[in-house]
């Protein structure tokens, strides 16, 4: 039996604790995507207490991971995203996680009060007190800075609209305190998503920042190059998309340009024309990101807001979020056809929500590598993302990209995450990552080469993220 | 190498070992959805000899997954579903046993013969004629209630058509020597499925019970409403739904009426207005359940009958159905956010029966988990279902609803049999359950506290079904 | 720790050893399905050197598996399908290999290397001059047929298209030298895919073969069965299909006449008109096959020529294919069940792509199992294909298939390939076999009956597949 969480956690043979401790251990951390606030490692924040950094709560992100087991719990929406006391809301989730048992949730908070804190207690009622007191002392003087020192963390990527002016991210090229690299990402989910009720407003935001009015097609290209050419000064190196449906289809610029025209008006949209609407931009974009060498994102296959009545009462991105099954391999194909004809089409990450996707996207990706540039794994199959962060569905994003692509030249790990606790999933995805190495080699499947099993390692925690965004 | 079917079957550490033989063997057995005949208990039906009871025939139903095997093997339907001698059918799937090795027809019948006969001989053709021998002896004594008693079998719901008098629950309900509580559940496939043949034949039977013509959709409600306080009043406290496709969409009153009239008149309906008219009969009786805190099964992803030669020989129901691969997600999130919006959605079970749905459902359930009752668990990621009934099958199922749910609160295992044989399933079950978190502790992912899995494990295996159901 | 590649490769227990070593290494090899070039087996080819037999080159199918990866690492077309040196494109791949950790192409590549020239070397950039030295020397004898007789293979069928002459087939039937039986396969995509550009050009094709102009369906059906007779008469068992979708509609023959018509004046035809008439079309071959007890296979759920640069550069089945994820349960269960109403469905092998699929249709094959002749396991869920032949997609497709079929039932592998140097595929399943057998006993999960087991494997690697095409 192993012990619980120890040193050779994930770590089942004597070739994975070796790439572990040996390798592993030493890389640093690039987190090419996350949903950090920039002004909080601007202003290097400060947390009240462990309910505010842990759980999350009114004024910023919660954890909505940790919300929505709260919610399976049975426990009320007070003590989840609403006005509970601090400790009461700590307390109900102290008492909630022995109960989950098998779900990466367990692991994650272990991690987070043993790595960030020095907290080596179990947790559970019985020790809530002493957490609750260990943890705040420590908040006294643990930062948002200070946490990704403590990770080595060399580059961080935030997730930034189009519209916004990066102030934050500005005022960090000028900071020389700052050890970590923060950059900003592109996304123009709002440019795209043109049946939502919010477009025209946000057409509108676009208007003001550019400082003209986009009425035609013609100006909101314009427009996007501009912000583009504006992030790529500020150090942005790549995009991300939400494309919880894939839509693309074959149309000229004049039918693009009237249905744009349309969604300005206010018309709803038919499927056909969002698919030639959304297919079109996403190329433009494309052909920039390529111009630029940006690497481009796409986040596939989420059906977001399932309980309208929550929307309403506490917004989004608050843990209603699931998991689409709509067929999407024809069109993203196409779309990246499109992109490839003209051989425009930039490096590009895919990220599917779906498990049932793993092999059409990482055999998809393996369809548009080639290149003349040299780029080593061009198109990337994604890390396992959001729900399938966790022990088993990164196994099976690994299983599936070395089965069919190259594992070798994979870019790894991401936080994805809102919160600043979240630089131990690196360390749990690495531990996982050399289990499986260690698997290849204790099974006569790869020869007992641990020097160059630890160079793959290396370049997978650290050093092919580095090259493939060129940081 | 471990003993066939030997006392520590499936479980492959110390901890699972104490998990099952120190909780999971000493719970008694809720079976909260099968269907065993009602009569059948009521009468305490004696069986002739070990075909009918153990692959069926003739006039009752046949154990569809061990015909399908039979046919795989190449017998005729004569020795099958046919007027085959009964000791040459026994003979014929004796024969083919051996070959099912990797099945679970190969366990769940050593099983059967194990636990109810206390017959240890492997089958096979060289033991045919002792185990045909000692089981028919046993047959004497052994009838159903007797079969449930061994089991410890505390709670049955069976699965009633909305038009059933409920005769034998009733008598039941009368019948002192009973041991086991036997509850009707309610299953209104037939109102829903207006396409099919026999609905306006079954509006004609639902208004006889009733006693008035069922003309308008004012009529059906009424009438459905009625049946449900009636199988209320009998003791029934859920309802299940084949949903081999979800249908739903956003219709008014007045649309479904109208769909209603013109379903009764034979016309055939399009697939919108089935979205519509399923959609909005499911949305009824959803506030109903929830009214009456009865709880909602949905099977979602049957493709029946696809031999239609076999349907129009032998019937439905025999070993010709398959699993579908349409969608499911957008409509049935749709579905569930309507009941929500109105805070009416009841406690719900969701099943599937394509494997490739596990994570889709797993995670949309936790989507409607809040509720101000304080129910843990509120939306079950259901039990693996048919043909996912088997150690690979369950294992995954107990994967995805562990890593994105709250495992501790499952509501655990079930037969969904027409056999009274099919109680070591519920063995089955458990130990791949004990097996499972004894993997957590041996390989660190929770810490060595059997006694705090040990009350998890007894509620999954009887105390959350107690308490969801409210047996 | 497991030597790599060693003796007992992927054999995890003392039964999956015995299993292989003592059973399955023994069985000869039937390749019911592959794409070598009769000219090649009748003419000996003799290779140039190891690029050529290994990556393949300009004028012949080259290893698509091998191209792709090459691609992923960065290198150009020049080093792949292109003009670059042998020596160079052989160094590519030498440097490459070390990469591909996980990747079956790590084994294939080294089993090529050891079981047809005796190399033991790793394959590494410190080894390229060594390795290609000893190949290179030993394909002076080593030929096209030696590589076929050196694994003891009984049986190929190669795949051809209903217009070929067959002629390197018939002067094989004529040539006592050849010690492997060379059979055609039947396959007649061209004539179902009536939306492809060259679908006129085909008929006129086809016209030219049967000498009567096809201007009618009926003339289509005439020469189609006339090939078919043809086909038989040169000892053909078995057609294939490439069903990348699935399309499927009840149809009237004058409706298929008509689109038939308008087909051939190269009109566009929707949707559902080719619904119509593929499916028409399937459902004629099928009862054809029926009649000469042909097998007909049913390669379903290829996107195919996602790159449409590359398909215009250097042409299809290049490395440019992908997996498809369109839904297929109820049109194939729909296709099926049209052939089996008459009683007319043939011997069928479901393979899928997407291993979504695999439940759907292992159980779908069991739907239609049942049949007057005693065919044991008339519909096979097929072996792991393309993207699926590896190890994971073979345990999964062996679990799926044990878990709700007949795995003792199955008539095992093929290579699927156009290279003579595959058969170690053979052996690469053989082991997976055999350990997943060695599993079940050693679990206790099935009888330690070795004997009995055995013949299971026997029959897998051979016995089945020969009595179930007739060989």
């Amino acid at each position: 039996m192993k012990e619980f969480l120890g040193k050779d956690f994930l770590l089942n043979t004597e070739t994975a604790k070796k790439l572990y401790h040996n390798y592993a251990v030493k890389m640093p951390i690039i987190d090419y995507h996350c949903h950090l606030q920039p002004r909080e490692i601007y202003e290097n924040k400060k947390f009240r207490n462990l309910t505010e950094v842990w759980l999350g709560a009114g004024d910023r992100y919660g954890d909505h991971y940790k919300w929505r087991i709260l919610r399976a719990r049975g426990y009320g929406e007070d003590y989840i995203s609403g006005a509970a006391d601090d400790r009461e809301r700590f307390d109900k989730f102290v008492e909630t996680l022995p109960w989950t048992a098998g779900n990466p949730l367990y692991h994650w908070s272990h991690l987070e009060l043993r790595r960030y804190f020095g907290i080596e207690e179990i947790i559970c009622p019985a020790n809530a007190d002493v957490i609750w007191e260990k943890a705040n002392e420590k908040l006294k003087t643990l930062t948002a800075r200070e946490m990704m020192t403590m990770f080595d963390v060399k580059t961080v990527c935030t997730t930034d609209d189009p519209t916004d002016s990066l102030e934050w991210h500005l005022k960090m090229k000028e900071d020389s305190t700052l050890k970590v690299v923060v950059r900003p990402a592109f996304r123009p989910d709002k440019a795209i998503n043109a049946e939502l009720g919010w477009f025209t407003d946000w057409i509108g935001k676009l208007s003001a920042v550019v400082g003209y009015e986009i009425k035609t097609l013609d100006s909101l290209l314009k427009a996007l190059e501009e912000r583009i050419r504006f992030f790529d000064s500020v150090g942005c190196k790549l995009s991300d998309h939400a494309l919880d449906t894939v839509c693309y289809a074959e149309a000229t610029e004049d039918e693009v340009a009237a249905i744009f025209a349309k969604a300005l008006e206010k018309k709803p949209l038919t499927p056909e024309e969002l698919d030639k609407y959304k297919g079109w931009i996403l190329v433009f974009l494309g052909k920039q990101y390529a111009k630029y060498d940006w690497v481009q994102q796409y986040h596939i296959g989420a059906l977001r807001n399932n309980s309208g009545r929550m929307l309403k009462e506490i917004g989004a991105d608050t843990g209603f979020d699931g998991i689409g099954d709509a067929c999407v391999a024809q069109k993203l194909s196409a779309l990246l056809d499109k992109l490839d004809s003209t051989d425009e089409l930039p490096k590009t990450v895919l990220y599917n929500l779906n498990p049932g996707d793993n092999m059409t996207l990482a055999v998809l990706a393996g369809c548009f590598q080639g290149n003349s540039k040299g780029i080593k794994g061009k198109i990337q199959f994604g890390a396992a993302w959001w729900f399938l962060d966790q022990k088993d569905g990164m196994e099976k994003q690994l299983e599936a990209l070395s089965q069919v692509g190259l594992l070798s030249q994979f870019i790894g790990m991401l936080t994805d995450s809102r919160s600043f606790l979240s630089y131990p999933r690196h360390e749990y995805f690495r531990r996982i990552l050399c289990n499986k190495l260690g698997d290849l080699v204790e099974n006569g499947e790869y020869p007992d080469d641990v020097e160059f099993l630890g160079k793959i390692v290396e370049n997978i925690c650290y050093g092919n993220a580095k090259a493939y965004f060129g940081f």
